[in-house]
């Protein structure tokens, strides 16, 4: 067959087509088959207008190997589209049959300590097992071919959550393939990896091996490219199954579902290989920051997406994998759905439509809980579905624009993560948390980007962690301020190589230029509960023993201790460097004041703290995180698309309110 | 040889005849043949009547496969024979000699991680592994024929304290074959496991495995088979040693001993497969509430031999497994050993009689500890022996009566305790003893009993936590109040059913509709530190968010928070429903209420909070576990079979002190 | 080649030549060779004269099975010959390289689990492989022909920080070599390891094993032979290598370095196979007794050398194994270093002059750290090379003499530690840190040796905790008691025997005879804070229930609990019993009071509690731990070899100050 012709890459826009994608994964193989018309009655209620199936049917959909049992799913197709409902169809290869573990034990992946991955629980494959590949290929072929021309097909959805690694023999195999295709020569590999030190020069490619369990810390660089070669090899799975459908149907966009900030993809990577961009989201509903965090992923799968996106998972009640599990109090499942809304996406879904009598999530909520359709749970998700559709036309497609960048690196977090590392309480996603916390609190509306990305857009980069860089990322850097941006960047920032090489003199020399440090002369890290007083603020995690050049500004000093006198935050011109990380507050107020200086400005001014306020294309998004009424002021006149009510100078906004404005 | 007629069943009372069993573990074959001398001395001294050879034996009878060497243990059998003291014989199976691992490596089990489990310890053997089945019966058949005659057996004792799990291939085919005859077809299999789930359906038995390390959580029902599989290959390892030596001794009666509400066994089945149910029983001495965890036991094991037991091993001192080991202060031990007595047992026996002087439990006390005779463990063991013989005629073979069962089940605690539950913060166990407790605290008597057993007895049916249930039980719960009984039941109970399948609504239908509940909309688990406030106490652990049907009490209210205003305890008649954890002094007086209303009186009336009250038989025990003396009112006369002495209306007891009153 | 006539043994003074060695591993290997003569500047420059070359280059050496490459060795043993700075050649086998796992999978290490330790970090060897040691010979033969005639060369180092155990077949092998050579028969061995306890019995050799993953507490015995078999393979790889090189060189002294007070080697019997006895040294800088723990080492390792020894590694600035490292404040390496000459050091060595930029151990600080030459970190490094230099001629080669040896042996280490203790709060080096600590803050200057050496020097024997003593240790303590020697012991000291078996009494007879004990009914363990009330002092960890002899003084009672009025100290004579751990004050004092009684003087009167006061030789060191000044009364007339200022009558120490004094 050949190829047909491609016109434009497919996108979100044409699944949405002006309505918000509302709905969530479908699971009716688990149920009676009776019980479906029910969910399609309950579905129509509640404005569900999207459902993913199929995302672990392997097993039903080839109960022996080679068998195929499409006819339920034949029916489930049916059904929805005469429903009016649309499919985004799940490749099945996220969790295997047991008879593929039984008949090739080499699928089954092996631990850093030797420990199989046995079938039982979920994605128990190994992503370099070519009977793996082989067999996925097999049912994605087939599944593509028989639902290619389904009218109810909206989207496909490759396997589920990629997170699999392997230490086996044959992930030991295709990793040495890998580095053979990244470094060329044994030379080169023993120089990007040290391997003078600690004897651990190779002389046979055949030598070198995923870093298995070592009698004491293990080769970082080793370590580090193994990180890398598990996204590829991952992304080298997704690639395989997105080709298969798109040959069958070129007009159909693919995604796989991230996992929220998860460090086993390099999403930026990933996110270039997708039609849509997806992403799984469980905020912990007692999490006093939840929203922040939520806001953080938000920003990032947007960012990713270079515009709307799809929250393919979210949970309308509790989730069932952390010690204890909170359900969410009333309306928090809207303000968090529409939070999501705001910051970008045009798909609000969850895992799953009617939660699981049977199996190892039945305690994770659906959107219909074990308590039915009376249940508090339905009754909002179906309040919600009639508010998403109210406002979908107005807001799907339109995008959000952002004077703040934020630097992520998956290679430098991976790099940084190092055992054998100053201190082990220095947490990147932590440290990424607390920066961008200090800019949500102020309303500063923030992307996310890589450090080779062309920043020229954004009028302040903040860097809160990049341990490694790139030769090119430093050059970006430098071009970035030379050409008149402003840059603030955290400790830990530039030390390393690509390779995990410290540069000279600890930190890149150029990026010390650019800060004023004229010599770093010892890290000092913070114990638990240990401060670094500063004249302006107290400093956690982290401090420096800096010796700044001549003419450089010391905004904020050491004050007693060892590094009494010495500069805690330097400036240089629009280069800024915090040496420390500090307290929550401090932190706020100085990147506040900087994102000041550099012209960026908040979403509105004199907000309530709790209130976060976005703007959406013509939309303005105010969202209560908090449950005492408060009232927000708002110049002129504004119309509630919630509500249809216009408001005029001023807004109450209720537990968990939401306001979504056009004025 | 003709199987001997066999009238009546043996049993506990055919050893005691009119005596409590005074004694322990016997090992002499650690010690020099010079020392058996004087372990008698000081045997006759301390009343000794009983003693427990050839636990561990196995490496001494059988030093090489196949050989035998009886000699020392004949000399033994003599030996206690000659000095009136009887001997319970224990299969040495327990531990096999080093021979059997090399001769058979299959016989060493397996953990989920696949680690093999080596000899150098105890109890490495393999439950599934025929090669063990196969030897541990020849030295039973072995044992059980040579000294079937011997005038000193009073008792079989089979293995000990059986434990093990394995996850080993061996396992893995017994498993297969114990699913088929469980579920007849994987079609059956299939649903009971809920494995439309995560694609885990099974299309040939030989893919069914025990749950091994899996990448993510396990599929539940395999997990629960699994316990279920275990204690059913545990137990048939037991029936095949006890068929052996019946066979030979049919006048013979057979125990195997528990450990303290362990998790591995189904104590309720494996007790119909003895003539004598056994215990041990190792309150930690520092624990406050050390007494109640032990009353539990003796309550839970008298319910399970529906009469008389033996306390097969406690400690006369320390214990070595804990973290740190105290000792019992003066006056302890007695005291413990009486309570034992008071709530059924007619057998007082240690682990061991002469403490080791090497091996792993060289610092587990034993009843003549390292300090030997002048030591203040052995005059304490010496007192109490002869206190043990002055009870003993009044005492044995005499019955408690309680108007009270508390509802235990195995299958339950293995359903609930699920990976994937909605808190790690409920455990089973302290549920159980939470609520036990309360009622200990009220000085009333307590059985145990199974969900399915006649319950018609009882005047009030306490359920701490039934997690899953069977149509059946629920059924007898049902038809329980329908015949005028009070039954209180905890959260989490009637969730699942036989298959961890959870049950319309969240909860069963027929439970909900017996306690007034018309919706659970939502559990709300409750963090460490955190508290449910209701307008009558403070609940802990769980809380949960319940529509009340019309009519139906509430007995107490949610007070605050995300609850306000539901009802936290229900009642519906003579069925109670509490929907979380009231703090001890709260659950103590909603109990001692609840109780009251059904007409279940606490023992004695105005006992102060330190002292115990049981009645046996026609005996009244008093045991005070406070060191500051307290005077006990009590109308009447009384006898004290301890002192002598006649007691007119009050009694007063010093630290530590018993009374055994008659009156 | 007939072996060369050997007069004297060659000694550390060969070596130092009257100065004191100063420098540290060097590995230019890990640099381009550009960088060689900038170190060699820098190291003239900081007064260098000693490097370490060759401590992991195996792989380097030996790139590929059966090549060599000593082309670039040869270069720097030149380079380092033609600078005047002395070589310490290591032998490269404690890192193989890896192909030697590949080509001989049974070198790599097995834990008790079973899991490999792969190469990828350091030490993946294991002791027993006949593999490893072949090949291990191999490089050494030919690094020590190749070598030995170089002017370069002044000390062999073998292998580095020996510390592998291995669980694997063929340790397991090695293991029933050991014990039949130790045991003879089978019979000897049982009757050792008491296996009659749980059925342990052995009929085979073949069937004894390392102690292997067990279901329960393993033997005792067994473990503790296990780690007396690993300190001796290690031991038997360190003297093949130190045989081969002292046949090529037998004027030159062999040493291996010693990781500070660590479990695995008996390092008593190590260092009578060692010419120098060397140590690594890295205290916590944050630790508030680090130098107390340094001062712990440096006193073991002298007393293991009986004289001078060399302190091997110690770091500059920070490590990178703990979980938060600190650098070292300014002024601490100096005092550290200064330090360790008081205490008999005649070499001030470091791991490792240039900090790496690449591998596991990046982090870790260099004598050149990434800062470079103008870093703080060099500057003081300069500084004490100067200082090193000025008193190199007045130290070197000089003794200590101390009244005091505190006793300390590694298998009664090892037995005490057993899993199935009383109580795992007690840690043996914390015991034996807290009775050094308290000795160190009265000033008194201790040896340490060995519970079977001549103790006639001393005043005063201490002895913290010797859970396990043969008879002749028995005999040595006693003989030294009535020979008019004072003796002071810890609790659990004479419980077990050489083979861990409980001596009769629970502790030694002839010890409790000594101390006036009659009997010792119980040990009374402590919880974590809970303290045991004496008429003097508050002891903590432990308690006991001890019955005095007649006669016998207590110098300490319980107060209250359950051993109210119970001996707490003993004193028989000039024998003392300490039955639980005195709060440090009171551990102080009760030292002090001993020693003074004993006629045991600190080293000056009146110190503050921050100087440290040793002699050495002539030379009197005075060591300021503080950061605020202090003034110490020195009557007479002193001369500051530091300073080169006489000092009269009073001497001020600043921060970290130190003075070198002669009278």
């Amino acid at each position: 067959m050949p190829a047909p012709e491609q016109s434009k890459a497919p996108a979100l826009a044409d699944v949405t087509r002006g309505r918000i994608l509302f709905g969530g994964d479908y699971n009716p193989e688990q149920w009676p088959e009776e019980t479906w018309p029910e969910d399609v009655r309950l579905m129509k209620d509640a404005g569900v207008n999207s459902v993913t199936l199929g995302v672990f049917s392997w097993a039903k959909l080839e109960p022996r190997p080679g068998e195929r049992d499409f006819g339920w799913l034949d029916r489930l197709m049916d059904l929805m589209h005469d429903n009016g409902i649309g499919v985004v169809l799940a490749t099945p290869t996220s969790s295997p049959p047991p008879w593929l573990g039984r008949l090739h034990p080499e699928t089954l992946p092996r631990d850093e300590d030797g420990r199989t991955e046995w079938w039982g629980g979920r994605q128990h494959f190994s992503h370099s097992s070519a009977a793996y590949r082989s067999w996925a290929a097999a049912i994605t072929e087939d599944l593509a071919a028989r639902y290619a021309d389904h009218p109810a097909l909206t989207l496909w959805h490759i396997n589920n959550e990629y997170c699999t690694y392997d230490w086996g023999d044959e992930a030991a195999a295709r990793f040495r393939d890998w580095l053979r295709e990244r470094y060329g020569s044994l030379d080169v590999l023993n120089s990007a990896w040290g391997t003078a030190f600690w004897s651990q020069g190779y002389g046979d490619w055949a030598e070198a091996l995923p870093p298995r369990h070592a009698h004491y810390l293990k080769n970082p660089t080793q370590v580090l490219d193994f990180k890398r070669f598990t996204s590829d090899m991952l992304l080298e799975c997704y690639v395989a199954e997105r080709d298969i459908v798109r040959r069958h149907t070129p007009h159909i966009p693919v995604t796989t579902n991230f996992m929220p900030l998860w460090a086993g993809q390099d999403a930026w990577r990933w996110a270039g290989e997708e039609d849509v961009v997806s992403a799984d989201l469980y905020p912990d509903p007692r999490d006093p920051f939840g929203a922040q965090h939520a806001a953080l992923v938000q920003d990032m799968t947007r960012s990713q997406a270079r515009g709307p996106w799809m929250l393919m998972e979210q949970a309308a009640g509790p989730v069932n994998w952390r010690g204890v599990n909170h359900p969410k109090p009333r309306g928090l499942n809207r303000l968090w759905s529409l939070q999501a809304v705001a910051r970008g996406a045009d798909a609000v879904c969850y895992f799953q439509w009617r939660q699981s009598r049977q199996g190892a999530e039945k305690f994770h909520s659906g959107m219909v809980s074990h308590a039915g359709e009376e249940g508090r749970t339905f009754q909002e998700v179906k309040r919600l579905g009639a508010e998403l559709a109210a406002i979908g036309s107005a807001v799907t497609d339109s995008h959000l624009t952002a004077d703040i960048a934020v630097l992520h690196d998956w290679h430098s977090w991976w790099a940084g993560a190092h055992e054998g590392r100053l201190s082990t309480r220095v947490d990147y996603t932590d440290v990424l948390t607390s920066w961008h916390r200090a800019l949500w609190r102020s309303h500063l509306t923030t992307d996310f980007a890589h450090p080779e990305h062309d920043l020229s857009p954004y009028k302040l980069v903040v860097v809160p962690q990049l341990y490694a860089l790139t030769d090119t990322a430093i050059d970006n850097l430098f071009s970035y301020v030379r050409d008149g941006g402003t840059l603030v960047c955290g400790f830990l920032t530039g030390v390393a190589d690509q390779d995990d090489r410290v540069r000279p003199g600890g930190m890149d020399p150029r990026l010390r230029e650019l800060f004023g440090i004229h010599t770093l002369h010892e890290w000092w890290p913070l114990d638990e509960g240990e401060w670094a007083e500063t004249d302006r603020f107290r400093g956690t995690l982290w401090s420096e023993e800096i010796e700044a050049a001549g003419g450089v500004t010391a905004e904020a000093t050491y004050n007693g201790g060892e590094l009494d006198g010495l500069p805690a935050v330097l400036r240089n011109g629009c280069a800024w460097y915090v040496s420390t990380l500090p307290e929550p507050d401090a932190l706020r107020a100085l990147l506040a004041r900087i994102a000041a200086d550099a012209g960026a400005r908040p979403v509105l001014d004199g907000l309530p703290d709790q209130v976060e306020a976005v703007r959406r294309g013509d939309l303005l998004f105010l969202l209560h995180h908090g449950r005492e009424s408060v009232t927000v002021k708002l110049p002129g006149t504004h119309h509630d698309l919630l509500t249809g009510a216009a408001v005029a100078d001023e807004l109450t906004l209720g537990r968990y309110g939401v306001a979504v404005l056009r004025s």
